[in-house]
């Protein structure tokens, strides 16, 4: 079966937004066993829309198009596929029901616009919407379906895995199926990852094998093809046996794990709780840690300690220590992690202290500058980074470089930049 | 002039890389007034490609391309366009000697497919690439034009600018401008704000006026077509003036300005200095803030207090309020507002107390149920909010909602869902 994706909005059209439903489109089709062999994007223009669907239409099986079923007058893709299809519009009932409840349940009044969401065309599959208002559509005419989901992310992407995925099993049975995996490593770059496993990536076709850096990150994803999912995944499963040995201290998570559900886990097998001293990283990392549901079982809490004043009153770091090295020092750092282990009575504390720029930085410590300490059982270490890249980079940087020290640590392991 | 922007690459069509090169050409086209109406992607795959560039070519004055012109089998761009104009290629000797040189600089040897690099359609212009090997390409015919530039986005958009800008504005000319501004609002829907200036949505063709819904805001674009930039930008100032009074209490920023922007500058405006108190927020509005360059003027710092230990010990709220009213309540949101303001001597503290999800909730106290308090000189103030969504929406939206109320008490401004 071959699929268009056809992703609509002035706003991508101009460049002013990332197309991140395309891939996520793609990257769940292809997993699913269909084809995805062309991407449109056109603007909330009825003639070119129109156009591009008709030409989707005409070369593929499934068109999937995002955007455009807002309540306003420039949403007009579910109009112009309903047109493509020959098809008149009415008025849901129950979709007209739900936005109603949506709007009484937040006791705002629903603007008359609104409506025009409730508006679907004859005949059509519709698919509620479980984060927003708009529903979905599935119009099917001559062996051609499309499907029109909403815009933003995560209303799509609930809608797609939720209605759609359910729906392409029972219209088209199986398609086969292409299973990826991703190995997330730190510590080490994309080409000299690439060196430990070059010999595997000429040699595989199936799985194959893809390196790609991402911030604080390089990720390997294999990817097989296969029959049904347990033979591909047996495929993955043996490479990956081949993979691991050779990289396996750069590892940190597979899939959807990334540093934080480590670290999280990691904290909760071994039953340790977790206190932090944030300087430069402003809360990013306790941010980060309590993205993770279940957190509070083991993070007792941080302080953002901004200015030197609460480094003294509410963390413990001795006044004679900053005059003396600084705020940005090694010392500062470890004073940090082990005054707020001592102050929140937790198993482990950690402090960093750096220049996150722009301003602030000084011959002997530029920018990008980071000491990072932890303290626990096994007594206290300090470690010295140099990052690079604007403030925000700097910050998740020092952030990323954070969990994977309380990771080692937690493991019983050493940094070898341990200073 | 009309522009299509055909992206290729089989990793894009999987969906395992965001398409980048898209948004930048698109935004670089647009600033330097072309239209550009039309975005694709498409495999590696002749007969698939082929056909892209012809419907590009039937809808476009101005076709280009990204990607395929490296020196595998797997790049067929440049082949496929030349086809299109029905040239042949030949042996570009400049290109050749600068990869030639490319692998000898590096004392490397040329791999032999490396030739194909070199080879160009008759009549083309050929653009060096000054971070690369692969040179980009400009055929003519008929008044159509393709512009074939490589892939990696360095490489891309350095020949962009260098390479193709100068070519567009002599062979084109001025096309005139595209401005546009960002007016981001809180506080109000995409529906409701629509009716508010639906009159001049409906009216207005330049500038035209684009509302759309982002995570925690609304923003409205305003795009202005002129012929240099300040006419446009005075299009926009002029049509601005007619919207802000009808909205101007949900506004908050213009542009590049974010919530934690204005904040962090309102604050500075008043010479206050800012604490935070975070429970279910975790850190995130106060790593929001201090990823402001110079954050460090007006927040001092902020503790995240995970456990309710952490709220009586560091923060000072008393143990009563929590036994009594639990840690999620309006008293508790309060008695960590006062109480890190005291704490950290700050003019403002601010409490965030609530539940993220997925688990804690009770039959009273659901998920997504937070309250958000301020203290200061003007006395405290608390707000109950009900968010949906998963664990980091709702975290985000807290924050957004508390930056605004921050954004409100320093303005002297009530907010409506005062309890």
């Amino acid at each position: 079966m071959i699929v268009e994706i056809v992703t609509t909005g002035t706003e991508l059209l101009l460049g002013q937004i990332t197309n991140t439903n395309a891939p996520y489109l793609a990257c769940q089709m292809n997993k699913l066993g269909f084809n995805v062999l062309y991407q449109s994007t056109v603007g909330d223009n009825r003639e070119r829309m129109m156009q591009v669907i008709t030409t989707a239409l005409s070369r593929a099986d499934i068109v999937i198009t995002s955007g455009g079923l807002g309540p306003t007058q420039g949403d007009i893709t579910k109009e112009i596929c309903a047109q493509a299809f020959n098809l008149k519009l009415y008025l849901h009932e129950p979709s007209n029901n739900r936005i109603k409840c949506f709007f009484s349940n937040r006791h705002a009044p629903m603007p008359e616009s609104n409506l025009r969401q409730a508006m679907v065309p004859e005949g059509s599959v519709i698919l509620i919407n479980e984060r927003g208002t708009a529903p979905g559509i599935i119009l099917e005419k001559d062996n051609k379906v499309i499907i029109n989901l909403p815009g933003p992310p995560h209303e799509l992407e609930y809608m797609f895995e939720h209605s759609v995925i359910p729906y392409l099993q029972k219209r088209y049975g199986s398609q086969g199926t292409i299973v990826s995996r991703v190995l997330h490593t730190y510590g080490i770059g994309e080409s000299a990852l690439e060196e430990k496993i070059a010999d595997l990536i000429t040699t595989q076709t199936n799985p194959t094998i893809a390196l790609l850096a991402r911030p604080g990150e390089v990720i390997i994803r294999l990817t097989a093809k296969g029959s049904n999912e347990s033979i591909a995944k047996q495929l993955i499963d043996e490479l990956q046996l081949t993979i691991i040995p050779r990289i396996s201290e750069y590892i940190f998570g597979f899939d959807d794990n990334n540093m934080e559900t480590t670290v999280g886990q990691d904290l909760l097998n071994k039953k340790l709780s977790l206190a932090l001293a944030e300087s430069c990283t402003g809360g990013l990392i306790t941010s980060r840690l309590t993205d993770i549901p279940g957190s509070s079982n083991y993070l007792c809490g941080s302080i953002v300690c901004y200015s030197n004043e609460v480094k003294i009153q509410h963390i413990g770091v001795d006044r004679d220590i900053i005059r003396e090295h600084g705020a940005v020092s090694q010392e500062t750092a470890i004073a940090m992690a082990t005054g707020i282990r001592q102050k929140f009575k937790t198993s482990l504390g950690v402090g960093v202290t750096g220049i996150a720029g722009p301003g602030g930085a000084t011959s002997e410590k530029p920018v990008g500058l980071v000491y990072i300490a932890i303290d626990g059982p096994s007594g206290h270490r300090c470690y010295k980074h140099q990052f690079i890249g604007h403030r925000t980079e700097i910050k998740f940087r020092a952030s990323q470089a954070t969990l994977d020290m309380i990771r080692h640590y937690v493991h019983g392991l050493t940094l070898q930049e341990d200073i």
